[in-house]
């Protein structure tokens, strides 16, 4: 657990923190919408206004989900990829730890895409939160890119919005047929699609 | 309307068809869920006894709307690229009327792309539909790469069924940047990205 390497937390910051872990499974599964003071309250053997002492509202609840799901994503995605070099090799450990990601969360549902769907129409300030943490990751992305064309590893005129744009479809692409119609191999298609997309991009034909 | 075209329906089968298309309508926006025999007979100004006569079950009237959806899909995309010429030029035909269609959707929302997220984890009759669904789609697309091939105009070795993953992830990518995100050119993007994925695979450099 990574509280042990911070200072011990309160008791209050701890149960606080183990209801938000309850929270986030219950929401990968059931989706943010399916998360319920009561449902979470039943799983933490909480009363319901236990549970309100932590979190004002449901939507406070549901925002604090969608920041430890942020926090998890950039622990286990972004951060190590930014310590490979800038380039190609941060690029591809961008991609590379999302996949993994993904097809480790196949059985209970990545929260940005489902949440992407569940939340296309219901504007407010939760699919304001998720719509800014999307586009916060497709822009590192797009960064991860353009450092890729100034170290020289891709053409000058690669389109990095446009790499993204297909990145980001074959992530959904795993996500769907693995989740959805359970299709084997779709890390690996997953995979051949993004060797695919850098070669086309790439400046030389072997990479660094 | 194409009724026009096919004898006159009797008065329940008109019935039944206006409920049906009410509750498309609310199925395309609140999900197939969120379609209940209340929110519809309230939108149709019937009872929900009137509604049950029609549909037994919430379960039998949400399958029912899958198959009309799945009827119009057929309409729209699937049986005017079949006069297309075979190989190449009813593979972009079908891809063509596909984004054409997500497009015209963006506002309301594509129930197979949506259905998929909402029923990723839950079994059952619907989720079943659902995917024989998507699986006959994508079969259909695989078999128009394969006739491709065989008329010469994509390379022998191309590996069909990972070109309709890609395919799919550009139509994913369109329905979740433009939807969600309300990113401007999306369609442009998911044709570009096909574009690309064809000129990789095509057998000339120059298309039929």
């Amino acid at each position: 657990m990574s509280e042990s390497l911070h200072k011990p937390l309160r008791k209050g910051e701890q149960t606080r923190a183990s209801i938000l872990e309850a929270a986030l499974v219950i929401a990968s599964r059931e989706g943010l919408e399916g998360l319920t003071i009561g449902s979470l309250a039943e799983r933490m053997g909480m009363s319901k206004s236990g549970v309100f002492a932590h979190f004002g509202s449901r939507e406070e609840l549901q925002i604090a989900v969608l920041k430890l799901y942020h926090h998890q994503f950039e622990q286990e995605v972004f951060f190590p990829s930014m310590r490979e070099p800038r380039g190609l090799p941060r690029l591809q450990s961008l991609f590379r730890r999302w996949v993994d990601r993904v097809s480790r969360e196949i059985a209970s549902g990545c929260i940005y895409i489902s949440g992407a769907v569940e939340y296309d129409d219901r504007p407010g300030p939760i699919r304001d939160q998720l719509a800014g943490m999307v586009r916060t990751w497709q822009q590192s992305l797009q960064r991860a890119a353009q450092q890729a064309i100034e170290e020289g590893h891709l053409l000058p005129d690669t389109d990095t919005a446009q790499l993204v744009f297909e990145m980001y479809g074959l992530l959904l692409a795993l996500h769907h047929d693995a989740r959805f119609l359970n299709s084997p191999g779709s890390v690996a298609r997953a995979q051949a699609g993004f060797a695919r997309l850098i070669a086309g991009a790439a400046s030389v034909r072997r990479q660094p």
